[in-house]
């Protein structure tokens, strides 16, 4: 087993876990969320606005901790320093 | 082992359980929020076009959480960069 | 162990635990949605068209996580790129 | 360990854990659909009518991702592609 | 490690996991829709036809899980293909 | 370690998980049903008949998921085709 | 390691853990039952009758699975039939 | 590593795990019980009697869950089939 | 390694496993009970005899399995039937 | 590794687990009696003194499961019989 | 495997997991913060301000410890001291 | 691998974990008990004094399972007789 | 595998895991805290000034333990004394 | 693998899992007494000083779990006694 083999095999497998396992969580939440705004709404309709505008901002702060995995996600599938540096050793 | 083998190996497993992993959270939060929009919309009739509205934009949240990790997959069986690296290798 | 061998192998475990596992979530949000929804309807009869057709857009989209799944397995078990081109290297 | 007792092996755990932990999420929903719609129905018996129609196109789509993990299971025994392949390249 | 005790091997377990992992859903479901039942019944007894019909049908749903998973279970000790071609490869 | 060795070990464990493992489900989910029984006849004595009656149809159901895991566990330890091939091998 | 050794172990091993893990689940769900019963009585001191005959066949089904487990253990140390078979091709 | 140490291990082993795991359920269990019993104590003192008596039956019941594991190990500890004929076949 | 060491290490690990293990559901189970009772006493002062007797059969219950466990623990440091063999050989 | 090196080790990492894993239950079962207690004496401030003893009481049994652990610790780390066997065949 | 695989492959897994794991609290507790906001504006609009405000600074908060694990996974991939330093031993 | 260094490598991993387990159940416990205080003065402030001093004396025994812990973690570290012995081997 | 690369890697595999899983208990924490402050500031909007300021002192307790982890984290990244100490050696 | 580096090792890992892992049960008990302070607050204003000072009593000694894992956690740094043994045989 060469560098290059491990270094992608390892790259391969935590792009995948990064974002499978990164969704469970902002998941969940968003869906808390959002079944707490439709209550929300249900009780006070005269409300809509301010729970419809604190429910976006709330949705994107949670969604930020999903976009971190995925970023890291595509880092290690497009943008690897490591894998970049293997690379170049090879054909350097 | 060759080159070959461990990362198709690893891009075959991994492609499979971060779809697989990753799909629990968005059904579950989707579940969560339908369940609630539904009882919403028995107390207060009148505002079902403001919560399905909601409800329709909090889904399209949640399910983007499962779409990264759909792209994440596909990527991985059908624009692999590794794997395009070791293939261009071998038949370079 | 020959490439096939191991591809074959890994593929055919990822293609069960990919559905195996990505039903246990749809299938429990689901539940809960349909659950609700009938508490709903009970609750306000006037309402069931509304609430039946939410319902069954909300469980389009859970389905669409299982479905995600169920793709990835079935791409694994007979549109598999990494088979076909370690098959098209055996008979090639 | 020859390609065809691997594979064989492979497919049989497989097929036997994808159908057992694919069977818990739908046998959990289901139950929890079926008590919701009792409860339903023992506060509306009016609507029984809705809810029983509402339950059961529910049921069919839950007990749709049990069966995705029963066909995976029947095609890993019994339309196998790798086995298939695996036989042909052993009696070609 | 011949094929034959690889393949009977991995038969008897995944024979018994199968079933013993398959039975905890659809009985936990099932005690669910029976207690649910029976607090219907006590709520509204006018409907116990109604309730109890509902019931019998769930419950037929939800142990067709079961069965899913017993068939499976018996499939691999009495019907495996895996294990028919090994025997006629031996005693061919 | 032969085929004989390896094929009892493996049907003395998976027998005792089988049946360890498979009663747990059945044991929680008649548990609740019970449980609810009595409080529904707590609740509606008038009505402790068909609550009887419904509870034992449901504690059979319940109890037919245990039964499977007791049948597969009984043919692993005294009706075990894998066993009786290597018998017959080894006598023959 | 012989065959004698390995098949004792494991028989030990899962003796144990047969009733163990088996364990678990019927002291729970008798736990609820009795719980629940009491509370019924609380309520409905005049049907103490019905409820102590109800949840007296109750329990009785719940501790079957209890002892479907004891069964199994008691026959992997008692009366094995690996174990027998392993002993008589021994000494015979 | 002879017969005797790996069967006084997997015995040794064996005995503290089935009583230290069997024990979980029983006391959980049996705690339940006796707290619903003072909630209902609290709830109909003049059914005290009646409370007691059912409850004391009930925590027999559970008890001989947590006995099952508890002779299990005394057996392995000192009635251990397989350890009396490993000795005798060194002492013989 | 020799027999000694290994029966010893086993009789060690297990030993305070057995204890550590089963020393949380008492520990839980006991802490419901106290914690119900003391309700019971507020809502029900009169009655704090029955309640406080009730109580402490029902401890010394959930306690026995703890002492099993302790039981179990001491027996494998201090009357350990296999170390006593194994000492008596090499001391014989 | 020598004997010494072997019992030493267990001993030491069996000492921390077994009071490790053996303060959880304990920790949450009196926390819960605290709580429970603290509750009680703001519901009946009258019954201050019996809840207080009974309390006392209560956390007194739960303590010693935890005590049990601490005790076997402590027997592992400066009682320890097979450490005090071995030390004796080395320095003997 | 030299130390520039090793160290690659370490930082590639770690810096995965670290967001992918780090990421499931922040994001639940996030998500019941945002839930309970919306329930608290529904029931007291005239708030709305404070509530908002407390939310925002909160979710900050909160947000830190997802900050503090995306800053660790920044630093293993772009600032790793350890990979500089092999890197600076490899080409000094 | 010598004895030295295997004892304090336990020796090290062992109080860590001792500690690191062991403050989870204790931590819980006490957040319980003093959210439960809180509470319990909000509803009775006359008995402050009771429930304060109540408190303070639970805490004091929840405390004490933190502190086994923590006094076997430091015997370990400083105090450890296993490693005074091999030191006194080594050295003597 | 020499000394640099085995405390390299053991450095950054613990310090993200520190940080990963050390972010889960503060984010959980500080999100009921949040969530509860705001349900408070609904019902008595008048003490806001006191909630708000509780809740601050609550949070940065809260945050001083996912602080400790994060301080630990850095630490093993860039004032790591066993790193510092082997580079001595390597460097001396 | 040296002792230097072995000890290094087990240091740097158990030094991040035991703040880690130590670090969620006081986040997750402070988060609950911190919550529930509030509310306490909200409920009886004029209560708030004795409310705040039980909070921050509490709040101590919860924090006192998580300083033992950091106090083990700084020993296992930079006082650990068995990495200034091994230094001084190396240096001596």
């Amino acid at each position: 087993m060469d560098s290059i083999s491990l270094i992608a095999m390892a790259s391969v497998i935590t792009a995948g876990l990064t974002i499978g396992i990164g969704a469970i969580g902002p998941a969940l939440g968003e869906g808390r969320a959002v079944a707490q705004a439709l209550t929300a709404i249900a009780q006070q309709p005269d409300e809509s606005d301010t729970i419809t505008r604190t429910l976006f901002v709330g949705l994107a702060m949670i969604e930020s901790t999903a976009i971190y995995c995925f970023v890291v996600s595509m880092i290690l599938l497009f943008a690897n320093p490591f894998w970049d540096y293997v690379l170049s050793t090879v054909e350097g």
